[in-house]
């Protein structure tokens, strides 16, 4: 029996805020801050972001991933979200919720209020808030200068590849196409980079969710610089040329344009690298030419803009 | 010619940042904050809170007087806001923006962010913050005690006759149907009347939107208090019971039930009254039954706590 909606709310008020101050219960959640924030929103939905039929455990459990993923972006440490849910009626909410607070609470992050309505699909906007750590810095997109080293934090197209296998209900098993699905579907924000970045003296940062070229394009044109980016040097998931062959897709066409990767592209002046523990990969440099180029076998050509625009992608029924 | 979502984008970015430190263009939006905050999400969805084919201008005003109305029913000022707008690809987004902007502005909030999306229909989600005026209190639905008397700050059920008219595509002119239009339409959200609340010693507060007697009990039931209520004392629109009749409509259910009044109600120690300009009326008070008790051509009766169930309206197709 699906639950009436006051029995969810009360339900939610318990849950959620068990054993401390209130939250949840008022037409807002009142707090008191004090310092530098970082606020966020972002959407999934249903058949767009994910497929129809999602456990509403994994759909929570992305909606948060996807949001954390900005505030890594920004140097930022999760501290508030709010959730506003529309879903059909056998929507299992509690679960969703079980999956968003465990989640969270593991990130750091309280879920502090919300909205629920109704839908005949699943969507839900999530609004974060992260907080600057004492010492460290706000990243942008706008603080690359020609000279620094182009990195990128993780795996591209790998999560491309999972939307495939999913979208085609594909049968291809092996533990590379289990791999990329679970990718496709919990991404896993990139937090500790994200604060390790903030505190460096300079760096620009974006997280790589509409797609590689299209986010680079856009971390350079906010910096007004442009980039250099070596092909070869683009990391690959094990296993994921055979994966894309399997798939009859480019493998590079995916690391390029495939998008939700959820990992931070980034910059940083020369000699500065990551701890190998955090596993960033050098992939090109920032020039001054405000174009931004690939190089891949042996020869360069100009990168277009091409990734997940989501206004092409509805018209394209994507 | 719809937007590409970059054009879109960066006019966005020129559009709310003008002249002021960047907000938009990021992950997120970075802010330095200190103080007493109030967060509130609430979501408008086409075909369910609001006709389909209404233009953009009026959806972006109406979804921010929804969430206005929250921070009314908190005493916060307007700071900040949020929008996670997801519409097809012919929606006029620029129309949407301008007016969001232009009445945000009006009420002293700042566009600061948002996420945009491809969808079937119009859906939008948009977080607001509000910060504690300098002297003022939170207003909580939990501090309302017996020997209260129980305000309510406008008209009752017009709104929703503005709702029937819309859904009913009735022809009905006049000066009575317009007004119920715009108001459905329209909310004014109560922030005066909500900061001066605030600046009481003691105020409970909530704001009608899901239906009168299903947030006074919600109300009462977070304060642990019951209501006694005169039905002749419920504020209503000149014209309304003629309105009502020719809708063949109860025009009392409309006030109790109909919801969407985005008025607020709430309670104040006996002797202590807002200025006649706000236009409030003492509707009944607040007993220590715990429970809610409608009087109505002499007799009292035991007010059910109905109204808007987001879930049960879903599957009732409303």
């Amino acid at each position: 029996v699906p639950d009436s909606e006051q029995a969810l709310l009360d339900w939610l008020r318990r849950f959620l805020d068990r054993g401390r101050p209130a939250l949840i219960g008022d037409d807002a959640a009142k707090l008191r801050l004090r310092g530098d924030f970082a606020f966020t929103v972002d959407t999934q939905e249903e058949g767009r972001h994910f497929p129809r039929g999602l456990d509403a455990a994994r759909v929570a459990r992305r909606l948060l991933a996807v949001n954390l993923s900005d505030l890594a972006a920004s140097g930022a440490r999760p501290a508030l979200g709010f959730t506003a849910l529309a879903a059909p009626a056998h929507f299992d909410h509690r679960a969703f919720f079980r999956a968003l607070e465990a989640a969270a609470r593991a990130a750091g992050l309280r879920l502090a209020g919300g909205d629920l309505t109704a839908s005949d699909r699943i969507r839900a906007a999530f609004f974060a808030v992260g907080r600057r750590p004492r010492g460290g810095r706000w990243l942008s997109r706008a603080s690359a200068r020609a000279g620094d080293v182009l990195w990128v934090g993780g795996i591209l197209g790998e999560s491309a590849a999972g939307r495939l296998l999913l979208a085609r209900r594909s049968r291809l098993a092996g533990p590379a196409a289990r791999a990329a699905i679970r990718r496709h579907l919990t991404p896993r924000p990139q937090l500790a980079l994200g604060e390790w970045l903030g505190r460096r003296r300079r760096a620009a940062a974006i997280d790589v969710s509409d797609g590689f070229a299209l986010d680079l394009h856009r971390l350079c044109r906010r910096s007004n610089v442009g980039a250099r980016v070596a092909a070869d040097a683009l990391p690959a998931a094990r296993g994921f040329a055979a994966l894309c062959a399997a798939l009859r897709v480019d493998p590079l066409s995916l690391q390029l344009a495939g998008g939700e990767d959820y990992v931070l592209l980034f910059t940083l002046p020369e000699r500065v690298a990551p701890p190998a523990p955090l596993r960033c990969a050098p992939i090109g440099e920032i020039t001054a030419t405000r174009q931004v180029v690939l190089i891949a076998a042996g020869t360069s050509r100009p990168l277009p803009a091409a990734g997940w625009d989501h206004f092409a992608a509805a018209s394209a029924g994507r």
